[in-house]
């Protein structure tokens, strides 16, 4: 009896210790991998997310025009060439590696910067400077169809959270996010990379489908 | 006695299970944040990162001129515009954001990516498409400057190993990286966001800390 009892403490223990270490392992692992959907103030004002720069990297371009920006170069006549940058959160794009469709909680981030060139070296081209307007669009079921846009402003004066675009101002947004875009409401036409995926996975719509 | 054994038993084992909890913790950690510096076949050959358009982002230009550039264009005529995507691991990023110098094991991958426009819907500007070629720089204390220039070449026959740019074909990269580069041999007046960590940290090199 005195050599079992302690062996059977023994045994229960290391089997406690076992799955106290197991859930520890989980509770870390998920620690290390933060929730990165969208966060809202007010049900569906967008907290302006202050980490997208370290974000999946869609794409980048030059002077390419889009709706929004009409809006907000409203004023300004022949205006210099732009870049913008997309960036999307990271779990959406791991839900799009294994679907070719966006995931609920997608958050893209579009980005205009200044153009510039010539500066410190005599480079020709141009080169991304100064931070103009943050815009976002938003793959949520919590709003009616299932999508939103955000414009948080410019540079210097963006708040820290803001409401959806109105369906007024939103009407141009996802006219052309519907008849122009190659999967969703999203131009994976022009994310290389986001674009071999969906035309592996058979998610382009009709037209966006070639090689 | 009897009622005591089983008590120290029990403390002992309690102690052991946390100990092993604890290591158990920081290896799951470990593994959530994969080493994601440079990896070499024998010694320098630099073994391409097939998982860089993961890393950070650091900035996008648009016919941006580079003597590596310059090498594999040769022959070409006057060449069309050509998209240059800069990405840095994530490991070296933060160290970066804590220093604003490139810690050892800094990897910069240059993507260089055809300039489309106009297609699927008639947008002004220029958006990126093919992957045309790809190079790296290293920050690796094993070399004997601390830096070695890789080019993987043209896509499509890229190798998964290639070896460092001879002193000769180097001797270029080094120049230019050294006499017009913000930070290090880096063009961090190219990347607006490390710009703005390398002048809150005072790295920048006299002439390129000015706002």
């Amino acid at each position: 009896m005195m050599k079992t009892t302690p062996r059977r403490v023994t045994v229960s223990l290391v089997l406690a210790a076992a799955v106290g270490a197991a859930s520890l392992a989980v509770t870390v692992r998920a620690q290390s991998e933060p929730e990165d959907g969208p966060r809202y103030r007010n049900g569906t004002e967008l907290i302006r997310p202050d980490d997208y720069r370290e974000w999946m990297f869609l794409s980048a371009g030059l002077g390419m025009t889009y709706e929004a920006e009409g809006g907000e170069a409203a004023g300004s006549g022949a205006r210099p060439q732009r870049f913008q940058n997309v960036f999307v959160n990271r779990s959406a794009y791991r839900g799009f590696k294994e679907t070719g469709a966006w995931p609920d909680g997608s958050i893209f981030v579009l980005e205009i910067r200044r153009a510039a060139s010539e500066a410190s070296i005599n480079v020709a081209g141009n080169f991304q400077s100064d931070l103009l307007v943050l815009e976002a669009e938003v793959k949520d079921s919590r709003f009616e169809d299932g999508w939103a846009f955000y414009n948080f402003g410019r540079a210097g004066s963006m708040p820290d959270a803001v409401a959806p675009l109105s369906a007024e101002d939103a009407a141009p947004c996802i006219a052309c996010h519907t008849e122009h875009t190659a999967v969703e409401r999203t131009f994976v036409q022009f994310y290389p990379t986001a674009l071999e995926i969906a035309r592996e996975k058979g998610t382009l719509k009709p037209g966006f489908d070639q090689e």
